[in-house]
């Protein structure tokens, strides 16, 4: 029996469409600049986008950190919420690759106000200073909360003032849109490049893509070189990301919907704290107000076939997507009341 | 009609098989390392290398740049000859993420000797001095040519008496030990780490394997991560990985007969120097020794259906792979010996 | 006419005794370890610290950040105060030379919150995540307050715990101590380098000093020499350097009670807010209530034969040293009085 | 009694002269800008160089990794002769700091021949290739030799042709202006950037100077801070380096003539191999041609107090400065012949 995964939406299996289309795809060397696949999702996400141009790469890490590396010069800050994925899970990469620092700011549900922003920014001809070289935001947060498009202006408005460029980490930016109920042009038209992920909740088994300017796109192509991500028969991952885009995208308030309905469900358990207004997306966050018996939980889940990340410091997510039905959520909310309230 | 691509061995389509090992591939996250199909891949490279165990990267590039980052301190010098890949098509990669100097040396077709070697490795307490960090070897190079087994364990030796590890550059290892008429495990034995590619001659669309000690391998894993190379269900990339090693590289000696009959075959035309026996793979360079007309030689390749990439300062290069046939050849030479003998 | 210059200790001339130290010092190359003066200053330094050993440096920035490319691997989190000099003043240069990220808390008055730097320290094997190298205190802090012994004592632990080492930047670690009224041994006693600058306060024209166990040292010393502070007759600092430390350091009380004086007399005008007993060292920090014309105080200032640095954003500093006496003070604040006040 | 140093020009001690002028020297912050001693070498380095502004650095690896730093961008490569200073005795920090690689070519006394600089240099669009970031040619080289200015001159228009700047290690370059018997303007001409110490032969205490045009010593002025050489009170070094300019520039001549007197004399000696007219500048490189009992020789030499370092590899080096006089040749002589010949 197949399980169901909860862990996260990285875990989402190609549909068998995308299976299809690797078997069928037209391909060619990307290094080249042969693949037919390759170009026609590239023009297909710049478009969906509406930004000049995109560029396939491996992954939302390689994504994030080719941009830094694009957008900065060597000691630059990049200034970015301290709960973001850049700052937790991107295994350091930044000082690495783009040998800037992130320069961290405590958020509210990941936002950071304006003001705080505008406090570090460096611009300035001071040589003991290091120069704000990128304002990173993140949207939906990898916290769930979808940041509102005011709040993104608000800080676009505020780089423009000072000629900084502001980059999304957008890994699930369909979700963001989905959620605000908006075509995803308007989330990312403050910005000037965007990463964003063909897995995840839009199913393709690997890849992302960075968006931006004609001239910021070549640049980064020649950077993706240099860090390994010039890749041959792409259109293989590729065709799967198409389906992604047209066929997957438009699902999203789906699993929304499902996550919302577990969240709802999760309320009225009286060992959990959560306001269902807080699940913007397809991530449940919530926390067990009570101890509780996690290897007992964690057993319980598993028996009835469910995979689920344990509980960290009485906080525990759950992921809807496109293989979990809202069947399988009832299921689940069955287990966790008789594991927990009994 | 599908053109005969003589480009380079990075251009070679999938096999009919290989896309339908793709549309069958049981699939995981591999950043949970749950995908089985990757798993199979990097033990059963791992077992015909005879190394404890392999990683699959993104690229040829990626795994080398990841072997010299996992190897090197920084301010390291990596001892490479000067016309391998590493200094010439990695985009100049071992500074920014190693951090690690090329220290070149000219070699005679991809040999260093091995008292150039010793003269420039440095292991001693002497603050001025960096440190030799590795050693790196390119089999087959790149040039076409196939190092002897005994320079490789001549290299080895010199290298274990220092304490310098030893990486290979094994884009075209399987190449190397068919021409030798050897397992590949003899030309890998010497050496600390290899990289070898499932792209070029071994037809799999994306994806290289990194190879060595099984803690080697576990500082790659997080290396790899840092680079944005951790992929997510990645079995879709390697299912035709297993059978570029399964089936592909069993039959290389195929794509070496054909390239010294095409070797032959520009040896009868009195306006090319070539010594057959220089052809050790698939990789097949001469040189005009007289004017030609480069545009009139490429518009007759084309018109003829073939893909190549044009003379530079006199010297061409053509490469055989398992979709040029030998009856493409002998139409080659026919469209070559009349455009350039008439 | 001498000005009187409060912009900072920066500023310091070198005593007459120091002029002659340089003058009669014996010298040597100290790349050869061949100085005798370098190496006396470096003993002496190590022994009032109670450190293993210490280095000679060029300067505190130099000192912090061979410090940090000494802990830390590339990618490395160095958690930090968010106002501290490394932060502000080092121009970006964490990532540049040690390749590591600067992870800011905001204190309090320089002080970060055990468990706000608990919450980030990150040792696990997890490959999304960087590792934390090391923590940074300042003490005395470039905001004029002094942290206690007992959160010292308390990060320390912290750290300890953890297995996580402490650097401090202790530009101004004497005048710690002597507003702590204890041995500066007893500041440095919890961590594991400190830097500490024989300019400023202490007069000496250049050179700060690096001190920790023998073997970081020895690492620090190797690494001085890649970033091209490897000095040939250094003797000719150090000379003045080891009467920073005999006749200098013991005089700081000093420049602390003309700075308490001056805070006192401040406190006294209307426009201005302070509270004198948060000048706890020679740096007098302080804001204006009202809207002041700052070019006119700024002229009246220069006319009356002083330097200072302009408010910025009504924020404004003093600062005292071994050049600034009781009745610099005093005319300062009649000058102050005058022009603020009528 | 005072040895006689002959490991190196490094050793030398400051003049009498230098060591008042360190006492007298008019003094301030030169961070501030405001230290007037280093303001009058700046302007007179620059002047003496025909270059438009010139640098202080606290030494000479400091000035040509500056230097590297503000030409390169990361990854580019950088064309050095093999035996260089920047490739043996520099830590091997271009790799660190500028993030660049050296491309190395073995050149022949210290001359890289056109043809071989131009077969690497590389400035083309292709994204595999790293770009030629910088040339750098080292004169006097550290083996001695000085390179012609014909040979400078065709190099530099070689790289102008390409858009390649140009940087020189002259680290002894008015050693070579001496040797070539011309204003050391003519010796600097035809490159964009030159590193000088005012320490070796110049016996200044410590220090060095980058020149080069306006805007790129500003761009090394910010960068110079971040690599920790923003000094102090800096005055008290260029006060003696200012007399390594006007008074020990001039006497250059008499080393080399004390150099060519030692080579005749070593030439004499049946055991030692050495044509002086090799002898360029101070160095006096020469090797043994049969086997010599080392410790004896270095005995012998330390007993008549001489200090030298001892063959290596049957090659030995002994350097002439101001501390060296004929009569102290004609003695090292004596032993020689005696130890040597008996």
């Amino acid at each position: 029996m197949q399980k169901i995964d909860l862990r996260s939406d990285t875990v989402t299996q190609p549909t068998p469409a995308m299976r299809q289309a690797m078997f069928d795809a037209p391909l060619g060397d990307d290094c080249y600049g042969d693949d037919p696949t390759v170009l026609k999702l590239e023009a297909l996400a710049a478009d969906k986008l509406g930004k000049e141009a995109a560029l396939f790469v491996p992954s939302g890490t390689f994504g994030n950190q080719l941009a830094l590396f694009t957008h900065c010069r060597r000691g630059d800050e990049v200034i970015v919420e301290d709960n973001s994925h850049i700052v937790w899970h991107e295994a350091g990469a930044a000082a690495v690759i783009a040998g800037a620092h992130l320069r961290t700011i405590e958020g509210v549900n990941g936002l950071m106000a304006v003001e705080q922003i505008e406090r570090r920014i460096r611009v300035g001809d001071d040589i003991h200073e290091p120069r704000t070289g990128l304002i990173c935001l993140e949207n939906a947060h990898s916290n769930g909360r979808v940041l509102p498009l005011a709040a993104m202006a608000d800080t676009a408005a505020l780089a423009r003032e000072y000629g900084v460029p502001v980059h999304l980490d957008g890994a699930r930016v369909f979700n963001a849109a989905a959620s605000l109920g908006c075509d995803v042009r308007e989330v990312v038209r403050h910005v000037d490049s965007v990463m964003f992920c063909l897995s995840k909740g839009l199913a393709a088994p690997v890849g992302s893509m960075l968006a931006g300017r004609k001239d910021f796109i070549e640049q980064a192509r020649r950077k993706r070189k240099l860090m390994g991500g010039g890749l041959r028969q792409a259109g293989v991952l590729a065709a799967p990301g198409i389906l992604a885009l047209t066929e997957m995208a438009p699902r999203l308030h789906e699993d929304h919907a499902n996550a919302r309905y577990l969240a709802e469900g999760l309320a009225k358990l009286p060992c959990v704290d959560i306001d269902p207004a807080d699940t913007h997306i397809n991530l449940v966050w919530f926390r067990f107000n009570a101890e509780i018996d996690s290897s007992e939980l964690m057993a319980a889940l598993e028996e009835a076939g469910f995979l689920a990340n344990p509980p960290h410091q009485g906080i525990m997510r759950l992921v809807t997507h496109w293989q979990v039905s809202r069947t399988d959520i009832d299921r689940l909310l069955e287990v966790m009341q008789r594991v927990l309230c009994d």
